[in-house]
Formats: C-alpha cells, sequence, structure tokens
C-alpha cells in the first residue's frame, strides 16, 4: 500500500534506522530529527527560526486555545494514522469553539526503537493533514523514553484559533425548541482501528472518517446560521457528545434513532464486534444546536449525509435524558459508558 | 517528606485507587477525574464551561506560542515533580520569547496502574507552580495507555503568551560587542534528578533550581533593558543554549569559566558522576544577551548570584566557536553532546 519511494525519508535508513535516546537529548541527533524531518514538512515562517517559541501576528478577535494527546494503537489504519488524527483532532476542537483554527503546536514523546521510517510516514501525514486544513505547525518538541516505557510514538497537539463570530457557542447556549442536527454517518474511525488492531477482514473496507472540521463550521458561520453548540463526535461517540451537552445544558433531547445515518457495513461490524453504533468513535462528525427555523438551512449547508437527527426539548420534571425514538417506537435512554469501551481509539 | 493528609485526595483511596483504562475513556471515569481533580485545582472561568477548548478575551499584541513535553524519571525529585516541571518549563519558554505568560494546557498521558494519589500530588504541584508563575491552565486532556506502555505521567503543557515589548528576541538579534549574563548557579536540576534515580547521597542536599522566569524577564524589560537573546538552559545545559544561538547567529562567543557560578556540592557531584557542569540540565537558569554598556545593569536587575560570563565576539576566519577561558589561562571550545548524556531529564 505504501509507496516506499515517495516517502523519501530525509534520514538514510542504512544510518540510524531507529529512534535512540540521544535523538531526545537536546544535542546533535535532536537537531537532526528537527532540520531533516520536521523542518522540511512544517516548513512555515514562524517555525524557521528555531527559538523556544513561535510568535506570532496579533489575531483580530478572541483566542480560542485547546489540546489533545494522541495514543490511537495501531498508529497506521485505514483512512488516516496518528498524525491524521493529531493534527485533525486538534482542529476540530478549536472549530467545535466557533473558531477559525490557525496554529497548532506538535509535541512527541517517541518510545526508543522506533523505526525512523514510521516517524517519517506520520510526520508527513501531519504536515499533508495541516495543509488541508489550512494551519500551520509553529511550534514542537521531541522527547524520548526508553524501550518499553511508552509505544511508538505519542502526539500532543495543541492549538490556538481566533473567534471572529459574536456567537457563544456551547452547552450553556442550547435552548429548549433548537434542532441537533449531524454532519454525516457514524461509527467508521471506530470499527476501522478495531479492524486494523484485531486483524479483522469486512465484506467491505471500511476507512476512518478522520477530517478537519474547520471549513463545515466556518460555511455554517457564514451561512449566518445562529449557531448554539458544536460538538465532534470523538471517544464515545454520538451518545458521549449528547449526554454531556444535556448534562451541562440541563435540558433533555429527544432523538430519531432511524434519522442517524449508519453505514451497513458499519452497522455488520458493530453486530459482530458487539458494539454499539451511537457509541463509536469518530473523527470527522460533529452535532450542531441551533434554532428549528434554521435546521433545514443547516442540513443543507452541511451537504452528503447530513441529517436532523432530533430535538431539544423542554425541562419537565424529570432529569435531563436522552431519549432515543427507535424504528420499533419504543424508547431508550442513552447513558455515558462507565469505563472504556474501545481503549486507544485516538 | 509527604503531608499526607494536607493531600487530601478528592477520589476515594480505597475506591479504584489506580488509574484504570476507563478513566480515559472519554465516559463517566474520565469526567470523574476531571470534575474531582483537574477542575478543582486549576479552578479559573476558562476552564469551568468544560468545552472542547477555551476561549480567551483578545491579546494586546503579538501572540507566543510554545509546547514542551515531560517524561522525566522519577517523576518526584527534591525541589519538585513533574508537575513543577511542566508549569514552568513552558512558562519558561514563554519568558525566553520576551512574552509575559498567560495560558497553558494540559495534557496527561497516563499508565493504567498509576496511583491516583501520585496523579494527586502531581496536579496539585502544577497548580502551586501555575498560580507562582501568574498563568492559568484553561484547557486539559487525558489519555491513558495500557500497563507496561507508558510510564507513570507524561504531561506535555503548551502556552499562549503576548509580547508586548517591540524588541525582536532570538539569536538573529545577537550583535558582536554583547554581553553574555546568567541568572545564576547552573547544575542543581540535573544533580537533583540523577541523585533521585540512582538513590545517590551526597554531603548536602542539592534541589532542583526549577523556578518561573518570567518575573526576572519582565523586570528586564521595564528597565529598558535591549535585550538582544534570552535563552534557557534545559537540557544540553549552559553549553547547549550558547553553541545553538553561536551557530544560528553565525557569531563566536568567549566565556570565562570562573565567571559562571556553581556550588561546591554541584561540583563535586559532577565529578563523581563525570559529568561537567556546563553541560547539566536547569530549570530556572537562563542567559541574556545584553549590550554591554547595559551588562551591569542587567546583572543587578537580576540579583542573586547573576554574573556576567561572557560577550560576543565579531566573526574572524574562523567558524562561530563558543571558547571558554579556564582558570588555568588554557582556552577549550564548547560542542553539542552527540547524543544523550543524561536521558528523560525534564
Amino acid at each position: 500500500m505504501i509507496d516506499e519511494f515517495a516517502l523519501q525519508c530525509p534520514i538514510p535508513l542504512d544510518n540510524n534506522p531507529t529512534i535512540q535516546m540521544g535523538h531526545g537529548g537536546g544535542g546533535r541527533m535532536t537537531r537532526e530529527l528537527i532540520e531533516r524531518i520536521f523542518v522540511p514538512v512544517f516548513a512555515n515562517e514562524a517555525l524557521a527560526p528555531l527559538h523556544d517559541g513561535a510568535i506570532l501576528p496579533p489575531l483580530g478577535g478572541r483566542l480560542a486555545f485547546t489540546t489533545d494527546s494522541f495514543v490511537v494503537r495501531p498508529m497506521f489504519f485505514r483512512g488516516g494514522d496518528v498524525g491524521t488524527l493529531a493534527i485533525n483532532g486538534t482542529v476540530n476542537d478549536l472549530a467545535m469553539c466557533g473558531a477559525r483554527p490557525l496554529y497548532l503546536s506538535a509535541g512527541f514523546i517517541l518510545e526508543e526503537g522506533l523505526p525512523i521510517r514510521d516517524l517519517w510516514r506520520v510526520v508527513r501525514s501531519m504536515g499533508e493533514a495541516a495543509r488541508a486544513a489550512d494551519v500551520r505547525v509553529v511550534t514542537g518538541d521531541t522527547k524520548v523514553v526508553d524501550k518499553g516505557h511508552g509505544d511508538g510514538i505519542f502526539i500532543n497537539t495543541a492549538g490556538g484559533g481566533v473567534v471572529e463570530t459574536p456567537l457563544t457557542i456551547g452547552p450553556l447556549s442550547v435552548r429548549a425548541g433548537d434542532a441537533i442536527v449531524l454532519n454525516g454517518d457514524i461509527g467508521r474511525h471506530g470499527i476501522a482501528v478495531m479492524a486494523e488492531r484485531e486483524g479483522l477482514q469486512f465484506e467491505s473496507e471500511i476507512a476512518s472518517d478522520c477530517a478537519p472540521l474547520s471549513a463545515p463550521v466556518q460555511a455554517l458561520l457564514h451561512a449566518s446560521i445562529e449557531v448554539h453548540c458544536l460538538r465532534d463526535l470523538t471517544r464515545g461517540g454520538l451518545t458521549s457528545a449528547l449526554v454531556e451537552i444535556g448534562e451541562t445544558a440541563q435540558l433533555p433531547f429527544r432523538v430519531q434513532e432511524e434519522a442517524v445515518p449508519v453505514r451497513d457495513e458499519v452497522r455488520g461490524a458493530c453486530e459482530i464486534l458487539g458494539l454499539e453504533p451511537f457509541s463509536v468513535a469518530n473523527e470527522g462528525r460533529f452535532v450542531a444546536f441551533v434554532p428549528s427555523a434554521q435546521a433545514e438551512t443547516t442540513r443543507a449547508t452541511l451537504g452528503g449525509d447530513a441529517a436532523v437527527i432530533g430535538r431539544v426539548e423542554s425541562l419537565g420534571p424529570d432529569p435531563p435524558f436522552v431519549r432515543v425514538e427507535t424504528s420499533l417506537g419504543t424508547t431508550r435512554l442513552l447513558d455515558l459508558p462507565s469505563g472504556e469501551q474501545l481503549p486507544r481509539i485516538c
């Protein structure tokens, strides 16, 4: 699958082919990694001075700031790798704040013995994902831990963006009557990683939905949608997103199960694996809470498989439950999983 | 040494006393960690909404942005712990950009089986260090990796600050004739960690110099010092800082060995361990490159053991070496270590 020639790893593979402790020592070997791998891939003016940090021009609005670490296992899977996730995950957290993502930091914790070829492949994915999301990696750090005290590559990215909208986007802005709009089919990222980890073969290949969400969110804002809340569906999937927003907003939600797009192959894989599609991780999916009058414009602006999946109810005598109406006419309640359904999924 | 009562770990120690995979799953257990440990310690308005990121007011100047991961082993040592380092390390990188540090993110990668008591102790240290440095931890993330694929606690912090000075502070602003001023004695952090790791006892106890450097840097700027370059002495110590700045600036430096403060107990420990004090890590030390006419004001503003340790020469026919004049009248050249002298020192 991999075009080895195109990889063109700039550190000769017959010379120091694996990461050694010295690559994290802050000396010549660290400098070699930075100058041969990180700087060429992330090439930009802010990174070039190689100072202790990046100095960036003043922002024209409020600052959005977020962070995420990525420990997915295995580090390569269908539709992406830990590098793709590390860029898109943080881009998406900024997008969910209503911010236009601008700058990322990248902190690598590498395990001694990691093939430098793998690092190169991941960093190259990060470069491609950053260009696709129109963000720049402007500062970074590399540490190496001894073999058996890490797991290949852990990446932390933090991100800064500018909030240009005057809206206050967050769970506390959700109102009774809001429509809940989902931007596409759910469950593919979690199933793609599980398939890779367990060596499973499904009839159709399922690829991660990993993608940057800044462009669709900016499209909603430019279409004058009065966005109340945004949340990407990562760990814990649609279930966690809805339950957490409901608890913070102290409002009950009602969702139509049939309205939530799930591909047949994902549904089939979930049945085999004993998983519930609503709780499986995604990396390119989000819900938007918008006034019901703008539900259809929101759906049309997002396009593709986007769907209006439910609404926010008024708070009655009951706690703010999330109710799912099934195609059989029954109702079930969503709740956060107590523990870990799919460890190390992102 | 630890006042167990004062720790008051808010998760009962007879119930889930160690970190489990579920603490990283994004469900109830993750939420418990966030609500019982992180939010109370880092308490601030930006963190409170528990959204995907923090929304912060517009900055009155350029944005400084930096990141660092911390993998020090052991995680507790005399004078600090991985949490103290994680706050001060990133505060100091911002300070070295001439920025006033404002906001930090905190990304935790925890190993399954970590005693929650240890996490609580580290987070509490972070809270104290953040208050001492006058910065706020406004956003965070927690991942858990399975036992044997991590090492207790890895922490990434990224930081944002505002650059209020019009100066361009960095290696490219260094000029021939500049004085090099050091803010205190060197080598204590590296020796303190090595002593803890190796179970060494020295005659006098050596504690890490870990400290925030934002206040001394702001003091220099408020004293109208025309600061050309700042660099904190972390991995690779004074040696790496000087060699890297010299290479980037393409200028030679001359340093008087006798002018560099090294405590007797550090010198003794270095002799026993076969280390060179100039290359040992620090976490509260930095060099400032300033016009020679302001060298004495710089030294006096920094106070304590601060010392003028050398000067920047004009570029002659030779490469931009860093020359150290010893008390014996001889001269030696500094160079970056090729590999790793002291692994996992920060």
